[in-house]
């Protein structure tokens, strides 16, 4: 519908997750109307974090260095190691300030419907860490929904022959939420799970 | 929440329109985990955009020379002239195909509350561009919102000097709509610019 350059702009802006056609449109006359300098640096930081974002050789967390920031903080105890399938994953722990040992990000979860089996996370590359290391716990932290409970229950087997424990998050129901707003799987395992007072 | 140029990435996307943090981080991966030709691609658009794409000297449409697609085309009729908001809105008009006329392009719509006043608009453009020439009807295409309103009452009255016919956009039910779910201001609308049959 616009000239040229506009229009290339709404069709590379169309094709973000999460913008259709009306708001790459309304953000291409946005970035059209506002000053040079600002739409000169969302260019620059695209072409920059395709440069210098990496993922981290050990964790896999995304990383501007061959380490990212926990794997290269020497006060993060080595003890525990929390499973993750998502880098964002890793943000939102950090947020709570409730973890300090490392962690290991799968990249993605087991979904067989989308082909994703095993193979294609990192999940060897978890075995080779564990193994031989002075591990305590694996905490596996994948999302509570159905890729990512299968995801847990394929990791607990797997490394049941490394003989070191391994627990999952509590699921229960939202701190701040209203009980009878909970769904009944939600509420059901907050029964199974209920802890003595 | 994450290293440098991530973040840095995320906090410019943030302020898009229509962008929280949420999209924005979701944006920001999507770009980290796509091809490097990609995510280039989008940098150069928006470059581009701001280096091509300017206001047309007659209408105030985007252009990417001197004057827009519309004024430049020489089968379009000079005797209509319909006056819009906003560039996206002679997009729109141009997808019915129903009108073969120019445009007009104020810019926004009078607005006291944002301090948005007559001499914010290309009022003044308008007025210059009508007097003299041959136009035989200028049609107020502007919202039908309080905004628009405001503005093409202020049209039609600095327009009355010109002795130029004006008309408005028809106001009623939407083609294809409901008319129990009409509200009530465009059902009255509707009944109050009812066509003989």
């Amino acid at each position: 519908m616009y000239d040229g350059a506009l229009q290339d702009l709404i069709d590379e802006l169309g094709q973000l997750p999460g913008v259709g056609p009306k708001s790459a449109q309304r953000i291409a006359f946005y970035l059209l109307a506002t000053e040079r300098d600002q739409a000169e640096r969302l260019a620059a930081a695209i072409r920059d974090m395709k440069d210098k974002v990496h993922f981290c050789e050990v964790c896999g967390n995304v990383a501007q260095s061959e380490l990212c920031r926990i794997c290269s903080d020497p006060r993060r105890s080595d003890d525990i190691i929390c499973v993750v399938e998502e880098p964002k994953d890793v943000a939102a722990i950090e947020r709570t300030r409730e973890f300090r040992g490392r962690y290991h990000v799968l990249g993605g979860a087991i979904d067989p419907i989308n082909g994703i089996g095993p193979q294609d996370l990192r999940i060897q590359d978890l075995m080779t860490r564990l193994t031989g290391a002075d591990v305590t716990e694996v905490i596996i932290a994948t999302d509570p929904n159905i890729e990512g409970e299968a995801t847990a229950a394929y990791l607990a087997r797997m490394l049941r022959s490394l003989d070191i424990p391994v627990s999952r998050l509590a699921s229960g129901l939202p701190v701040g939420g209203d009980l009878e707003y909970a769904d009944e799987v939600t509420l059901g395992r907050a029964f199974e799970g209920r802890r003595r007072l």
